[in-house]
This record gives C-alpha cells, sequence and structure tokens, in this order.
C-alpha cells in the first residue's frame, strides 16, 4: 500500500513537474518574442561600433558595452577576464585583377586571409596554376608550380544537407593552401570563397603558416566565388593568364583584451557550474552579425529571460563571451584555464556560433546516458519546432573545457542561408531576422532551464548505455 | 514453413524498398540542389516577368512562359485550362497623410486593399476613430464613427511560433474591416498591415464588401505597421488628428485567363490524379517571388525531378499552376469543377504557399489511417531535416477537391520571414534564397514519389482509427 502510495504521488509529482516545465517554456518563448533584449543589443553591437576584430578598437567597445549591458540586468557578478590576442590588421583594401594579355585586364573581388602577410608594396603579378585541392600540389610538384600563383578552387559541397559539413571539407584549403603550395615554390595563393552561393562576396577566415619559416611565407587571399568561376573558365581558354594581387596586411604585436563574463549565483548548487556563451570577436568586413554578434547576444538575453521568466536557478549560470575565436581561440582557452586553475566543477556549457538563423535544435557532446535524458525533454520542445537532438560537435570555444564530466553543446540553427554571409562584407544586421534570433535565444533558455532544473548526473555518468 | 518463408520474403523486400526509397530521395535531394530548376525559373518570373495580378498582361506572360518551359520537359500532356478571372488594377499609386493641424502633415505609407474602391478623385480627408478589431465597431456605434475613417490597429501576436495563426487572427480585419465600418457611417477604413515587423512597407491583400450595395462602399487601404505605431501615438495624443487618403482602383470587367498543368501519365493507374501545385497569380506590389512564385516553380520541379532521378510513376503525377488564388479562387474552383465533371479521380494533392523558405514538413487533411501510413515514411525524410508531419489545412487552390477519397496536402515551410514580405512591394527575388527553394521542390518531390509508390489505399480508408 505504502509502494502504492509511493508510486501515485510519484506519478502525480511527475505530472505537475511537466506541466510546469511546459509553462515554463512558454513563459520563455513568449518572453522573447515579445519582449526580448536580443535584437535591440545585436543592432547596437552590429551597427553603432562594427566589425570587431581582435586587438581593434571595435572589440574594445564591444568588451565595454556588453558589460555595461550585463550590470543593467542586475546579475550577482559581472566581470572581465583579460587575456592577451593576436592583432592582425588588413590594412588599405586589398586589389586583384586578371590579364588575358598584356593590358588587358578584369578586376576580380578578394581579400586577404586573416593572418596573411602582405604582398611586396608593388604587389605580385604571376601566372596561375588552378588546383581544386592542396592535396594536387604533391603530384604537380616545383615543376609545375614554382613563381607561380596556386589558385585552389574547391567549390563546397552543394548537396550536403548540413551546409557545415560542406564547409568542413573545404577549410583545410583555406587553412593551410598557402602554406602547402609555399613548399613547392608559388609565390602566392588564391582560395575560392567557402561560400555555397554564385555571388561577388570575397569571404575572409583563418589561414595558418604553421612552422614555415618567415621568409617563406606567401601571401593568401580569398577570391568571391562569381570571379573564382570566371578565373577558371578563363584559364581553362588560356594558361597564360596573369593574376595580379595587393594586399596590406600585418600581423602586428598581441594586444590585452577580455572575455566578458556575468552570472546569476546558483541557490542550491554554486559549484556547479553552467555556461552560455558567443564569441564577442568577428571578422572585420562586415559587422559581424551572424558570426557572431547574435549568439553573444543571445547568450546575454538567456540570464535576462531566466529572470524574466521568474527561474531561480539552482545551479551557477554563467554568459561567458569570449574573445579572438575568429584568430586565435585565445578567449576559449584562458578561460578553461582559469576555470582549471580554480578548480571550477562545468558541468555544462552551451555555445551559439552558427548564426541567428531558425534553431532547430542542439547538437551533444555528453555520454549516452545523458543523451537519454536529454532526450526525453523533447516533447516539451516540440510546439517550438525544435526537433534536431543528436550527438556531435558543440562549439570552438567551449572546446577548451572538454572533459569528462561536462556535456558541452552547440545551437543548430537552420544552416542554408549561413554561409551566404560567413566572414563576408554582407555580414551585416539587416539579414538577420528578428523573431529567428528571439526564438534562438528562447531555445537556448529552455535548455539552460532544464538543465539547471534536472542536473548533469545520471545513473552512471561514466557507464555508456550499451545499445 | 510456408509462413515463415512468406515472412522473411515479406521482410527482405521490405528493407529493400526501404533502401531504394532512400536512395530515390537522396538522388532527388542531390538533383534538386546541383542541378535543380526552380531558382532559374523563379529568376524568369520574377525579374522578366513581375507582379502578376489576375487579369493582367504580366499574368498571360506568366502563363506563357510556364506552358512553354513544362512543355520543355517533355511530359505526356500540358495544356491550358480557360477561366475567368476578376480585374482589378490599382492605378497611380496611393497618396496618404495625417495632420496634426491645419497645414501640419505627416506622409504615411499606404497601399490600397484589393478589391477596394477607390476614393473620390480628391481624396478623403476626415477625422479618424482607432479600434483594435472590427468587433469594436459595434460598441462604439454610429454617434462615434459616423463620417470618420476606421482604423484598424491590430498588430499580429508575436508569440505564436507559427506565424500563419497569427495571420489568421488578423485576416478578418482586412477581408471584412470596410464592410462593417461602412454600416456605421465610416468614410474611409485603414487598417495595419499583416506584417510582424516593425517597417515602412504597406501590405495589401484581399477584402470584400459582402452585400453591401455599391453606393454604400468606402475605400479600404492598408498602412505600413511603423505609420500604424506613429498614427496611433499621435491619436494618443490629439483625437482632432485628421487622416487624408486617396486612391484610385477600379474594379474592371472579368477576363479570360488560364490554369496552366502538365502531366506524367501513369504507368499502372493512370486514373488515379496526383497533383502539386501554386498559384501563378500575384500581389502588384512587388514581383511575388515567395507568393507564390516559389509554389509555381517548385511544382514545376517536381515533375522534372522525377524524370531526372528515373522514377517512372505508376499513378498520373500532374502539375497545376493555378489562375486567382489571391483575389477570387477562380482557377483553384474551375479546375475542381472540370474534375469532377470528367469524373476524374484525384487521390492526392500538394500545394506549395507558404514561400520558398526551408522546408520543415507537411500538413495533411486526410484519415488518421492514412495520416499513419504517412507518419511511418518519416524516417526517410529525417536526413533532409524534414520533422513537421502533423494533420491540418492544406492549401486554398486544392481546397475545392476536398472529398472523402482525396488527401489534401500542404508544403509547411519555416515561416518566420513570410509575413517580412507576404503582398508587399519587399516580396521579390533577392529575398529567396536558392537552396531553401530547392529543398523545398525536393521535399514535395520526395512526398510525391512516396504517395505514388504506395498510393492512398490504407486497410479502410471509411473507417477512421480510434486512439
Amino acid at each position: 500500500m505504502r509502494l502504492l502510495i509511493t508510486i501515485v504521488f510519484c506519478f502525480i509529482m511527475g505530472q505537475i513537474s511537466a506541466q510546469t516545465d511546459a509553462e515554463n517554456l512558454k513563459s520563455i518563448y513568449s518572453n522573447s518574442l515579445t519582449n526580448g533584449m536580443s535584437y535591440q543589443w545585436l543592432d547596437h553591437l552590429s551597427n553603432q561600433i562594427g566589425g570587431r576584430l581582435s586587438g581593434s578598437l571595435n572589440a574594445e567597445k564591444a568588451v565595454q558595452y556588453t558589460k555595461e549591458e550585463l550590470e543593467k540586468l542586475g546579475l550577482d557578478k559581472v566581470w572581465l577576464q583579460p587575456v592577451m590576442v593576436p592583432r592582425w590588421v588588413r590594412g588599405a583594401p586589398e586589389f586583384a585583377y586578371f590579364e588575358t594579355s598584356p593590358g588587358v585586364t578584369t578586376n576580380v573581388n578578394i581579400c586577404a586571409l586573416g593572418g596573411s602577410v602582405a604582398t611586396p608594396l608593388g604587389g605580385i603579378k604571376a601566372k596561375v596554376i588552378e588546383v581544386k585541392s592542396y592535396k594536387d600540389l604533391e603530384a604537380l610538384g616545383e615543376a609545375e608550380i614554382k613563381g607561380k600563383i596556386v589558385f585552389i578552387n574547391r567549390p563546397m559541397q552543394a548537396d550536403l544537407i548540413n551546409t557545415f559539413e560542406a564547409y568542413g571539407g573545404c577549410a583545410v584549403e583555406r587553412y593551410a593552401g598557402a602554406a602547402e603550395a609555399a613548399k613547392y615554390g608559388a609565390v602566392g595563393t588564391i582560395v575560392r570563397s567557402l561560400n555555397l552561393r554564385l555571388d561577388d562576396f570575397p569571404h575572409t577566415g583563418s589561414m595558418s603558416y604553421g612552422d614555415l619559416p618567415v621568409n617563406q611565407r606567401i601571401p593568401s587571399a580569398a577570391i568571391s566565388t562569381n570571379d573564382a568561376e570566371l578565373l577558371s573558365g578563363m584559364l581553362a581558354l588560356n594558361k597564360e593568364v596573369k593574376f595580379f594581387f595587393k594586399q596590406n596586411c600585418q600581423q602586428l604585436k598581441d594586444v590585452q583584451s577580455y572575455n566578458v563574463i556575468g552570472e546569476i549565483t546558483g541557490s542550491e548548487f554554486p559549484n556547479e557550474i553552467i555556461i552560455v556563451g558567443g564569441h564577442l570577436d568577428s571578422w572585420d568586413l562586415g559587422d559581424g552579425s551572424h558570426d557572431d554578434g547574435a549568439g553573444v547576444v543571445q547568450s546575454m538575453d538567456v540570464l535576462r529571460l531566466l529572470k524574466e521568466s521568474g527561474i531561480k536557478p539552482k545551479r551557477t549560470i554563467r554568459v561567458v563571451l569570449f574573445m579572438n575565436e575568429e584568430n586565435g581561440l585565445r578567449g576559449g582557452r584562458k578561460y578553461a584555464e582559469i576555470a582549471q586553475e580554480k578548480k571550477e566543477n562545468h558541468v555544462f556549457a552551451l555555445e551559439s556560433d552558427s548564426g541567428g538563423f531558425t534553431p532547430r535544435g542542439f547538437s551533444f557532446d555528453c555520454s549516452d546516458v545523458m543523451f537519454a535524458k536529454i532526450e526525453s525533454w523533447k516533447p516539451l520542445f516540440k510546439p517550438y519546432l525544435i526537433h534536431y537532438f543528436e550527438k556531435g560537435g558543440s562549439g570552438a570555444d567551449i572546446g577548451p573545457l572538454k572533459n569528462d564530466n561536462i556535456v558541452l553543446t552547440g545551437l543548430r540553427p537552420d544552416s542554408q542561408r549561413y554561409f551566404d554571409h560567413h566572414h563576408a562584407s554582407n555580414d551585416t544586421f539587416e539579414h538577420v531576422n528578428k523573431r529567428e534570433l528571439e526564438l534562438g535565444a528562447a531555445s537556448m533558455t529552455a535548455l539552460i532551464y532544464l538543465i539547471d532544473k534536472y542536473g548533469t548526473q545520471t545513473i552512471s555518468n561514466t557507464e555508456e548505455l550499451r545499445d
């Protein structure tokens, strides 16, 4: 009889709890869509500050602005965490053309890749060798490459549904192409922009020379997809085409910057820390609205939405706005380093760094047992069309926190439009839809609410479910 | 033993069939994303033809263009189905302002609602009475309303996740507001645009005077959301504000137009007809790219994608491009009328008329048994992030086909951005994303493929599952 009463009691409490969860999620979504702050914050970050490359004045303005806004929310703590960041500057705009015969030139749209060296002052002009992958370089060898500009023309694979997979398949060309081409005596590299659309925007992004000696480093630029097609078509007709480009970028000395952090201290388990974040820095060409202004303002609004919805977290909820994700990951590394020094117990981290588009769900880096627990919440998300719950990667900034205890999670918005804007001058505020952004903030808040309420302890955190 | 063999055989065949289905879906999606025609067709429809209001020259150009393009696909039959359509013309652009004191005016953005009468040649100027709903008019009565312009300022409900629900909650104000206001002696109505965003675009759409005598009809216009807010704010300060507007629209005589139809005749059950369609007409302010150029080109591409993927339909697959959805539904009604006359057996109809955004799934108007059958295909759609399978409405054009045998279905794309553009001058080609459009075409093709393969017969089509 006692058992029966207990069972009935647990059943009823379970029902009440589920109802409360549904009501709290409704309040969170409703609040975000009618009264959200994310869009207004993004407007300031994008239109009053603009592109926020690490080490720039704008990046520091963004630090100050977001700190002040977090302070207005009445959190328990707001602080800046110092971190030294690299400072790469683009200098005057790049200029490029190809020449089909002496004096007959066609201008093309390029931009220096982040981390690249400049061309000599007078620019570089050389013949072009086109490849589909940097792996083709070995087969061609020095005989074919020496003295030429290597043009890596690898289109993103259009038939992958998740555009991040298509990006992943090509990003290495941008990152490592110049270092590889330099080994065979190339004088520069031009990489097709990582953009699924045919248009005129060159897309920057980080590249690295690895351990290549400084005097062997060659300048590397991205070319717009339209111009990549044009150049490729021209090379098919005429191998003698010459390409000219001039870029004026410089790597300066590291400078002091900050991660911006705010927290609501947990009422029951203050030492269990849940973080939510995005990165405050962006590339310099656009205003970084999708990458990652969106993630920044959504993360800020998670704490506000919890408070507005009358939710008092049991665990500590911390928003972390990371500096320097784009060209160094110094902020993410510093945050993890300090966390380890302080022996902080991070149990959950959620990153939004895939654009401010309609959220579809989340990707979880965790044990199967924990994943099963999270999956049991799917019905709560159904009214909001949040359906994607899969195991997988999370986000670059929270990656350094990885250990056996923490659950790492990435927001997964609809990915179709992301690479139209990514790292290009059209990553701007007018391409962010207010409702899509707000739905993302609400979805993140809803997940954080459930994680805080039910914790990350499972029957066994170490033993994986066998299936 | 025989039973066992049968069971094993069925199981194996089931597995093979599922594999083939998965492969066919992959081929369909891949073809649409790498080799689709929908975007190219939409480019022509939007940028070479433009807005296609029923009865206009552009509408006739669209009829000719889509017929010619369907003829190029090598279908078994392509034809035009004549239908008489209403012809309403906007005339010269509208003009409006409000006047806070004599001579002190502020211009505002309005557009005549489709079907409205014009103002007198010199326009109308009158005091304004603001209401949130046309239902408020009865309480105010003639004493408050007579001689005034009624301003119906009902915002769409922002916290509904499905924006079509929010639209449904307000569309009656636009459709019936003028007829209702006229009963109390109003001289005109100004309706807040059905737009969830605050911006400067007025959004047109159909309205009706019902059986109101012609001499009692008053002009009705939509005002942009920004200007609705401005006017409302001004009225809160000063009830004496006067509103002026002039519009020049006319209802002309009905003219001849066409539904455009093409089909692949079924190889096994040619008399079972499956249709897929959108509407060829659009409002006149933009180029009708989302509403419903997208649905038109996606539907056309369904037949092409089936052919390209080597699928030979057992049933007849027919694309129907309906004329006059926006202000009369004459094409949809005519199609159903002719189908009934010819005793055609329509078993399935799919409409795309919710914009060319990332597809999320489908809404089905069918029996529970049939719905269960369709739901069993969900795993096939999972790789394409198509997750929304719900019972519900379908589309306006296919509605007149409704009977006990037919399954009516609507494509359900992400709805967040739809009403930013709906019926406004910014419903234009550049706001359609190629991949999103193509994913919609592929999803429609995949569903049609499965419906054709497995049919719409269920254990019992008449007896519903009790649950």
